[in-house]
């Protein structure tokens, strides 16, 4: 249950010392403790070397609102995980004694529980600094802007006529078609075209640009790659990527690549030639199995795209090993790429006994950290439950659908309307905020909080429902959905359009082009207001530390509204979060102790309703409201000299 | 929540068509979902390499009170993880369409949940077919029993005078000295002496003899191995364990050692050969950290235990590989041993950035197979959450303290009395049984069936409390703890001594000499009644293929009352266990369908209260209380031949 009363803790640099801990580092931790909760004493349990060990944590501050004990870790493993047991609390009913609770980043627990959702601290090597306060915009190339070289003659936004022989040219405003096979609809876009519109990027407010794939192949989506060598000619090739690069640079945008690594197109060179010698050398860079080794496998039993076997070290080197690897090479300023988005991660390097997959992300992420000097983002794609594939020295994180998106499509999808979601039979179904914070917050609880943040949360992709069909009618509710998306932990990811409410029922069929005709015409495909919101959190969330680096505690979590507190060392902000027009709830003083001086940051924020006991919120409709308050929290206390960390 | 009205699936042969799959196999698994509980349909999801699956399940049996649903999955990985997806309950209040709920080991969730508790089956080699029934006895030798030959002359019972320099002869009656060095005492058990004392574990009932090392060493519980060549000449020597291993064979009694792959003994003979030539073979056994490498790292600092380095493979081979290797060599028919317990298991092979331990476990496990005959059986002490240990092809299960012992400590541990718990530092709490029946549920839910009943279940061992202790004065509460013990999934162990109860504050305090003169002499320090009450549970458990082989599915859970199914293909048990009177419970019919034809198994069990609407259960004081019947579940049906399992 989330409950405004409960000690906190997390794993941002309020409650934890140290960001990026060395092997071995001593870190403090510590736990805010309201009056009332009646805990006597902290102690923290870790387990190095795979044993139980406990500390006792010290009171080293008592507030008018609050305690706070810290507590000191070391890191003696590669990956420290902790918990808090707090003593005191109810006696039990019969005589029993005093009983303990366990604060772990899924609250706190009456009873002993497992590791699963410890919180964890990794001295693997940190992501890029510059990670967590991005804004990400992803851009399906075919589908976003043509530059004038890719226009027909005479016809400017009819087909264009230079498209190899799979294609289907489409004008620039046909609608999109679905396609059984491989998609083949091409409307034309190119990198020229992108990097003619890079102001919109930067008018919005976005530094990263993430580009899904470049590379050549037989499908409008590209994920069939039939080679890693050149970009795809149609979309303006290499030299395009690299002016496309150049350009985003000068605005201070860096660019993302789309990378297979669990499979190429059944056009690829590579696959060519496994198929001409299935003995021979590429023979063994894809996956077979059946009788005889006689059956190439794929993805998901599409023929078109070949499974790679990262059995294979020729492949693997290929892949990640040199300045000419595939990953390595696109890298780097002049390289065109900056950093590397990794599609189906969940599955590369995965079949049947052999689970390679942490080897790929090992070593994709050595390659990038060579190639980029340790500045560049690694994102893996991964649909549903990831936390056993994100604690390594791989992926920095992942795109976080299942404890981002999806629970945020159960409080948001509109009654009326019954998507479904990547692979699952069920249509997503409308929830409460307290079952959609739960989930969110037990997704959270299992992966290290570094993953966390440094996975893309988004309300939508390529792949999905786009936010302005999922919510119905009420363009307000993609306002609420962009409220979570830009307020919330993570890095956000906006996919081309959402900020001006492209509609789609499905991942193709959200696909659709970037309308730049309709801008200022009126003609209702390009919601200004709805692009303004997005620019004013977009704006809001950098300017904020609290809510690019903050922590995350839940306040209160019911039906049409969401509470939270995002806290920084510097700034804290309390955001609130309505589906619908509500009452008001109160959230008591010992929470938001330093709520006086607090700041409206939204257009939608009165000032602050402070009463005695607390501050009261209340909506009139759906709304995102957001204030700040510098943080007053006590300074870090020194590590006694009588700790002693494990052994 | 524990409640009765949930769909239930588990890993037990009732709802998983095959316990021992190979690689590929197609298993069928189902879901009994008691009428009325609105479910409309069911799929199941796995995920094949690491991607999303989804299965229609079917219904195959409409019954009066409950229909089964039946579906398909492929055991695509080694390790296949799978759970339900609940069709229909509740419409959302706001019209928001049907909602959905998940089935996973932890019970029924209204909204998503990670795949932490999901259901697991595994293709690596099963356990040997006896494990599951087994009851084993653990025995301390050095207080077991002595043979008249290590009887000192003229004084039976008195110091033994052959003890080597370390030791400190005891008499047998003696109490037991707490040592905060090596513990030095010596009560001069030997396996002799065991051996002529085997008529009490044929009387009790019991089939493994477990017990604690045997090797020669520096203290009475010699877990510091001097060598691993030789049986201990203080307990008779190689030649008194194999005459032991003969005797209990011919008694239908297996034996199981204890071994130390962490770490050493200082004195043992690789140590000293390492101290004399750090740079030489040896030298690479042990792991070494610091400055220069100068220093030998130890178990929790303990000076006279040096770790192993596992990433050696000399060490490693000179454990597990061939007929002569330390793990082998002691197996078999006239080896001494049929099984291996491990010792500190869980932090074997683990030192800061190094993890081994799953290769250690793998390596172990082939050993044993290699030596027995795919008939040994390998258990790994591990006192917390073992969940990312059991999944493998290694340890076939743990000594189960987290999700067994603790728990029941914590329900039936006295009021007024607060015993520690192996390292934690607050003492355990008194709890109801919903949050006791939780922390169990949860605990299991997180490691593959097979493990959880391949896990030894114990209410003590020589590392703890002693139960009767535990429990205060009550003694009924000790046959409470053997009621558990002995009719929960698991191989239940029992600690030499606790059927007659032996007390003790805590472990070295219980590791006290079997008073064999006071059986009968009504000195109070051999409970009779405690005994009867052991022996009839246990022959009652080997009796029911239901307690030993059957499901597990919680009914009812709080306070002092927990009542559950054991489901069978042949055999359904219903078990009630009460702390204390109460005045009954009533348990609907829709979960207890065949309970019209119960017989009760246990002494205190009268005939079953069966109501127009269920059974109700009620106890005068503590109770343990078991009916069985014959189960009336549909049969298999077949796979359909339009299945298709992922890819």
């Amino acid at each position: 249950m989330i409950t405004a009363e409960s000690p906190h803790h997390d794993g941002s640099p309020l409650y934890v010392s140290d960001q990026r801990p060395a092997t071995g580092a001593v870190v403090s931790v510590r736990v805010r403790v309201p009056r009332g909760s009646g805990v006597g004493a902290v102690h923290v349990r870790t387990t190095p070397d795979g044993e139980q060990f406990f500390t006792d944590a010290r009171l080293v501050s008592r507030e008018e609102h609050e305690d706070w004990w810290q507590a000191e870790i070391t890191c003696h493993n590669p990956v420290t995980n902790y918990r808090f047991l707090l003593e005191g609390g109810e006696e039990a009913a019969d005589g029993g004694g005093q009983a303990y609770r366990w604060l772990n980043g899924d609250g706190v627990h009456p009873r002993d529980v497992p590791d699963t959702s410890d919180f964890r601290i990794t001295t693997h090597p940190a992501p890029p600094a510059w990670a967590q306060r991005a804004v990400v915009y992803q851009v399906f190339p075919d589908r976003f802007a043509r530059d004038a070289g890719a226009e027909p003659v005479g016809d400017p936004g009819g087909p264009r006529t230079d498209l190899p022989d799979w294609a289907v040219p489409a004008r620039w405003d046909d609608t999109v078609v679905l396609d059984r096979g491989n998609p083949a609809q091409v409307f034309g876009g190119t990198l020229d075209g992108v990097r003619e519109r890079l102001d919109h990027l930067v008018g919005l407010g976005v530094d990263v640009l993430y580009l899904t794939p470049v590379f050549p192949a037989r499908s409008n989506h590209r994920y069939d790659a039939s080679t890693f060598e050149a970009v795809d000619p149609v979309l303006g090739g290499d030299a395009a990527l690299l002016r496309l690069q150049e350009a985003a640079h000068e605005r201070g945008i860096r660019v993302m690549g789309d990378i297979t690594t669990n499979h190429t197109g059944d056009a690829h060179e590579w696959y060519a030639a496994a198929r001409r010698d299935p003995d021979g050398e590429f023979g063994a860079w894809y996956v077979r199995d059946g009788e005889d080794r006689g059956r190439w496998v794929t993805w998901l039993g599409v023929e078109s795209l070949p499974k790679l076997d990262h059995a294979n070290a020729g492949l693997r080197a290929r892949l990640t090993e040199g300045p000419q690897s595939v990953i390595e090479r696109w890298l780097g300023e002049g390289g065109g790429f900056d950093s590397w988005r990794v599609d189906v991660a969940n599955m590369t390097g995965r079949y049947k006994g052999s689970d390679l997959t942490h080897v790929v992300a090992r070593e994709t992420r050595a390659a990038v950290d060579r190639a980029t000097g340790g500045q560049g983002l690694l994102v893996a794609e991964h649909t549903h439950d990831h936390s056993r594939d994100v604690d390594g020295d791989g992926w920095h994180g992942v795109m976080n659908y299942s404890g981002f998106t999806r629970p945020v499509w159960t409080w948001l999808r509109a009654p009326g309307f019954a998507p479904k979601f990547l692979g699952s039979p069920l249509p997503v179904p409308r929830l409460g905020a307290e079952l959609v914070a739960e989930t969110m917050r037990e997704f959270s609880s299992i992966v290290p909080w570094r993953s966390w943040v440094h996975s893309m949360t988004l309300v939508g992709s390529h792949d999905t429902t786009r936010i302005r069909t999922l919510v119905g009618e009420d363009v307000e509710q993609v306002k609420v959905a962009a409220g979570l998306l830009l307020t919330m932990p993570g890095i956000p990811m906006i996919t081309y359009g959402d900020e001006i409410g492209i509609p789609g029922d499905f991942g193709e069929d959200g696909r659709r082009p970037m309308p730049w005709d309709s801008q200022g015409a009126g003609d209702g495909r390009w919601d200004e207001d709805l692009a303004a919101h997005y620019r004013e959190l977009i704006a809001l969330r950098r300017d904020c530390p609290a809510l690019w680096g903050g922590g995350m505690r839940w306040l209160y979590a019911e039906g049409d509204v969401m509470v939270f507190l995002r806290e920084h060392p510097e700034q804290t902000a309390l955001v609130h979060v309505a589906r619908a027009a509500h009452d008001g709830v109160e959230i008591p003083t010992t929470q938001v102790a330093g709520a006086g001086a607090a700041q409206g940051r939204t257009p939608q924020t009165a000032g602050l309703d402070v009463t005695g006991s607390g501050v009261r919120l209340a909506a009139p409709g759906p709304t995102v409201q957001v204030w700040t308050w510098a943080t007053d929290a006590p300074a870090w206390e020194p590590v006694p000299e009588t700790y002693r960390g494990g052994w």
